[in-house]
């Protein structure tokens, strides 16, 4: 691989390799290696070993971050940061895939953006530091990669999928309260409904949601309340 | 908790705290913390710290004892080791079960011996030397303990789970081999019937099986065939 290439990653990954070799792997996809038929390793044994060590750093830095809280929601709030969504933004914000090794097949149906490749890629780098530089290396730089992302999450800021669990967390946090849906309205005809809900915090009004389904519009009727909420975005 | 038991599972686990609080913490059952509604924490926290140190450090020695194997594959082997059963079995290797601050209602329903509370108190053992000694520590305590595992999975030697997986990954480490499984036999009326499968590798019976099934007698042969091959039990 192109010398250059790999210094300039290097500096963007705020990470010199002592053994190049090892970063030349976790650049390397399975198409690479299939088709060129070399006896070159791909980065899916590096994506195994980095994979594991990533959800440990994540997992100790929530530890710190939130000595208060249970290992349900530490579980749930780490699932948001690790995950092929977080990985590939984080790869595409320093450009990872201009750097990788593809097939030719895997090029042309645009290889180099895809979130899975790219997401993986970024665990096989993980795996490639540890390798190279020990735990002490790794932490270091999951920590500065994904400073901002825990920066965020430490502010009750992340990517929430489940709006209905992530507000009940938020607002029973200071102790119990009473969330309620209710199903205020149905319109359109029987085989193409829309549901309307309304959503009470001790019987206060937050906010009313809809959707083709009633689970839904519940869904959009807590992601409502959180948006009005200033703690979460 | 009483001091001479704390020392005496420290000579056990090969690992002296310097926190002591922490190897308590790491011990204490979240049904005591409840009943007792005393403002001491339950392992919960600790557990999860642990469990991904636990995943990560397996996963590092997977990697390096078995250079040849693809993710796949490691991945299979990791699932048999970083499990509740291989967890509890080590538990109650030092009976750590007698250490546990439990509720006095699990108390009296076996909670000492409970596999789930056993994995979960281990992998909680394993975040609190995390927290007290660093990397280095929880990997020198966890590849110790599980020193003869480790041992058995480089020889091929594995809890099973799902046997025809386990033999194809088996056969073919050295090529193609040609696996296939035969109905020879059913017996029995409709509602209660047991098949008998033949197991052929490249045309040569290897081994029979029975079940309620057709995919339980195919495990059975798979089993069988596995423990006539001398490299594996």
């Amino acid at each position: 691989m192109d010398t250059h290439a790999l210094r300039e990653l290097q500096n963007k990954l705020g990470y010199d390799f002592r053994d190049e070799s090892l970063l030349e792997t976790a650049l390397t996809h399975s198409s690479y290696t299939r088709e060129r038929n070399r006896h070159v390793r791909c980065n899916e044994r590096l994506e195994f070993l980095g994979d594991a060590f990533f959800d440990a750093i994540i997992g100790e830095e929530l530890y710190r971050s939130f000595p208060d809280e249970e290992e349900g929601f530490l579980s749930r709030i780490r699932a948001t940061i690790v995950c092929e969504k977080s990985l590939a933004m984080k790869a595409e914000a320093f450009d990872l895939g201009a750097y990788l090794l593809l097939g030719k097949g895997e090029e042309k149906t645009g290889g180099r953006t895809k979130v899975s490749i790219l997401a993986d890629a970024m665990e096989a780098l993980m795996g490639a530091i540890y390798l190279d530089g020990g735990f002490e290396a790794v932490k270091t730089a999951v920590l500065r990669i994904f400073e901002d992302v825990l920066q965020d999450a430490r502010k009750g800021i992340y990517i929430i999928t489940d709006y209905k669990t992530a507000l009940q967390e938020i607002v029973q946090r200071n102790g119990n309260v009473d969330i309620k849906y209710e199903l205020v309205g149905e319109t359109g005809p029987d085989h193409n409904k829309t549901f309307n809900v309304a959503l009470y915090i001790n019987d206060v009004l937050q906010a009313e949601g809809t959707g083709k389904s009633i689970k839904q519009a519940e869904q959009h009727a807590a992601e409502e309340a959180l948006k009005r909420r200033q703690d979460v975005i």
